[in-house]
């Protein structure tokens, strides 16, 4: 009997991500689809890349349109999740990917999010230490950022295996989706095609708190995290470069011996062969995460760079993913780690 | 039973898509990959986004390596199919990603592919008057040039009911992908990105015949071309403008009723509402086909306006369609009509 | 002694490209800068790539704010430049880089721009048959628009030359700064990337009536146009094809001597050498205009493609280059046919 | 009296970037331009946005071809530099675009470029501590690497003015024109477009020995410095994201007193407002530095930004500013801190 699903915020580019998954997933069946502004609107004008859906129209986010579904996904601004959430049952799976729930420190969320803290959920990233098992069964799930999601996947083998100083010095590009699909004058395409620039520097990006709670957690002490996002020229993808001073005693060997122990088992995440880097082209539309590391001697320092889809991996596949677990199903149900390129 | 499939010429653009669609096709293994000048190389360095098959071994593009296939797909260079394809037994099927079986006319072939004619086999675009019969069953098979499925399937509805006089004029855009994956200068990242540019100005490209013989076949009569392919700053998508001068009595609704009669039942093109245009990043990576129509009465004339992706519709998925129908397979096996955006 | 020269609308796309022209003109000296809705703000924030002007504090556009300068440049929203004109004396050279005062036909301009026709003035489009006399010492004069340009320069040598049938079929992709600063969705860096998309189709487009104007102008008897714009994944340039049938008679050679006759002293068009085709990156920037033209032979057709900056040679180097001719200074002043590529 | 300038490799991207800033200066006529695989061939079809030296023909890269100019700048592969050098007399002033003369230390470059040390000549980075005196007069000019330029600008004053601990790292994103106008398949519009990658990781890029170098210079001391290029999908621009470890009592304040003491009188380098960051679509086709820096407090490290155009102040437009130097010119003769954008 399929799962009945309903998406709250299927009108931007997350819940267009998860709707394009939804939509080859075979125990799902797509229920109400809901968008306050955009409400009484078709599918077909505001994901036109969805032609399964082009005859859904819209409707108000309410208690009343979200009953009645095994699984409901909220793709909405920051802070509103909660009051959805509560309004439904405690036997729904409810599926935040905003981020809401993310972060376990209160001071860390209203230091960054200026709103009280509603609470913490099983995080949705299964390939860290100890989250799956957290994420079986649980009707509560809380889907990691993009960024995070990214980098917590380059470097938590390194903490996670002791071989990392407890610093780590982040670079990261992203694609434009990544800042959704409100209408801005930064982000229109005149401004982003042919330009690099970096934003929320030096500390300032609110998934900083995100990627130090992943990094800390996999060290079991704290982490400190210089994070600098970048936004470039393409649509989709995140590409980061993160690099950590190596421990004493560290080699080549013994990091690539981490990261193959660590990724050994993992149907997503795929440890490149020595020599190929990643690329977000990649990965495109994929929900494959694509990892390299490197021990640099010269300075004596780790550099592990990974890439991935930050609609996908990054955000609705993510989603799927923590789903299928917390279903029970096959944690790889209706994902691909085929990307489309070039 | 699975159906075993061979592919030559697996390390190009063309391959690649086509390895994409088959890793999710439900009835296809996939068998032999070919690839002469990159024979003994893993895929995974050559198509990194095709992660499955990461570790699969190029071989060489010989008889016995292609032989015990049900289907082999030939996505070689113009003028190399036939001397592979007189090699595999009248009882597989051979579908043709190149040129060399699509024009019926041998002085056409000869003067702009400038070799002997090979022959010509049944034309893998079903949506065509007559071609779905010519596939069905059949052990050969030549799939369209991208530009002429994009144009065929703007404009042959017209033709086919009347609607449009004896001369079309069509200006198109393609991604890059259209122009294979040979390392020339004029293709480098440099030059495309932020440019627009034509070529095979004035008839000179060598999809121009195969238009001409696609439209006049729906015509009835001799269809006229002015072609003007241009080459636009992505990887995948073609957009073709295409107009032609209306007949009398002609109106507005008597070209909408006929586009809608045209595709009614086509599982892959879908006529837009009104007033809603194709984009070709809502068909990226999706076998399916944007068409919108339009008549201007200030000039009396037909305006019919498709989006495709050239590696899918234009190339492998109209492929993998092809080969679903000579097998008797459901025709969507396997392919989406869901596109990657944004 | 140097012109002072004041710009109205100086915090979008056509006031900062003219800006970037201004700096390096020998003659000018820059004045007053406004800009409604960012007016207090400083340029350094809002035109990031003219440091020498980051200083500048934009103010309101009000009579007082603009009284003392021998030039003023209106980079308006349509529809305003005529309240803000008659405040300026006669003896200012006033240059509308808006779409007033290019319509001889007030019925026309109330059709597409659904307002009272404000009247009609010279028009900088230099190089057509008579422009330049009317501009000569003129104190206003109508900036064409940027589609306008790239047909009109395209297509007039042809209509001049009395070689072509009385209706042109025009597909031009346009960089999607010619769709202004202001924030909307469907112009977001992630829609547009990787995108072509028509719009305006069947003779909706503002610059329609324009380039029949101008076409007509040329031939002497009306023209009637077919013109399809689509928006490109790139910042600038205008690529046009432009056809239209050949009147008997015509040749590849009396094509090809109609247009190097028509822009042998023109400063700004070039010619290209047979066989290479303008890019509009080779514009970049540029107020160069690149030509090509054919003869199809098979269709008996005219295809001319032009390649310009749509913010260059599209907007503010036309109005740089026609404020020369008013003020009496070389045509050429200031102005530059270097493209910045790749 | 005009400087005679000739230019050996005329036909790339460095060379045709430098002819158009050439173009434009003052004082410089445009003498020999030389390309040996494309010597004999018409400039107009090698750099077609060169319009006014479209009918040049390259010549071969003789000593008699060369004989006869003030000044030679040689734009050639690695390593071919110092054959040609020699044979250019002493009061010649040579400016080499290669890496050939940048290194002091020979071991360095043997291990990096594989050959025999040609030598050094004056670093043509005139915002470096000390580097002015050494090019005034001087008859030889090596030009720094693209990103040596955007990282050596974002950092030396944090290591002038002993702010940061002896290990940098450095995280920076080229345009792909940085790799050259040479035909290779990663390197493809295909390829690039939509894409992040990383290259060289792990010290091995080319470049890194001369941050190392400039840094170390800056410093007194030893600078180590971890760099990850990344290859971005834009034609032009580099982003440098470059931090450090602060040294104990270094606070916001004191970096920012450095970085604008070290920017003070330099024409090229904008240290921008506090808040506002880099971009490359601000330096586009400009000589400009767009330089922005922060002290990140929480993880005690300081993070400078810089944007340029790697071909124009990263190669050409750095050359220029050396020339001009080099000849007792005002440094800023023929050169713009305007960028073209959007």
């Amino acid at each position: 009997m399929a799962v009945r699903v309903a998406v709250a915020g299927a009108s931007g580019y997350a819940g267009g991500e998860l709707l394009r998954l939804l939509l080859v997933h075979p125990e799902v069946e797509i229920g109400a689809l809901t968008g306050n502004s955009n409400a009484g609107q078709r599918l077909g004008s505001l994901q036109p890349h969805l032609l399964p859906l082009a005859g859904r129209v819209l409707q108000e986010t309410t208690p009343d349109v979200l009953a009645g579904h095994d699984v409901v996904f909220l793709a909405l601004p920051h802070g509103q999740s909660a009051a959805v959430a509560e309004r439904l049952g405690p036997d729904v799976l409810v599926v935040d990917m905003g981020a809401d729930f993310r972060l376990h420190d209160a001071a860390d969320w209203e230091r960054f999010y200026g709103s009280a803290h509603a609470g913490t959920w099983p995080y949705g990233l299964p390939e860290l230490p100890g989250a799956r098992a957290a994420l079986e069964g649980s009707k509560r799930v809380a889907v990691p950022g993009c960024y995070p999601t990214a980098v917590s996947l380059a470097l938590f083998p390194a903490y996670a295996a002791g071989l990392a100083e407890s610093e780590a010095v982040i670079v990261a590009a992203s694609g434009t989706s990544g800042a959704g699909k409100s209408a801005k004058t930064h982000l229109l395409g005149s401004e982003v095609m042919g330009s690099m620039s970096p934003y929320g520097v030096g500390g300032g990006h609110r998934h900083t708190p995100e990627i130090v709670q992943n990094l800390s957690g996999a060290s079991g002490s704290p982490v400190a995290v210089s994070f600098t996002p970048t936004l470039a020229p393409m649509s989709r993808g995140i590409l980061a470069t993160c690099t950590a001073a190596a421990r004493p005693g560290v080699t080549a060997e013994s990091v690539r011996a981490a990261y193959e122990k660590a990724f050994a088992d993992e149907p997503f995440v795929h440890l490149l062969p020595e020599g190929q880097w990643p690329a977000t082209a990649s990965v495109h539309g994929s929900n494959a995460v694509q990892v390299q590391v490197a021990y640099d001697g010269s300075v004596r320092r780790i550099i592990a760079i990974s890439a991935i889809d930050n609609l996908t991996k990054g955000t609705a596949g993510g989603a799927v993913q923590s789903m299928n677990i917390a279903l029970g199903l096959d944690e790889t149900t209706g994902l691909s780690t085929i990307g489309v390129a070039p």
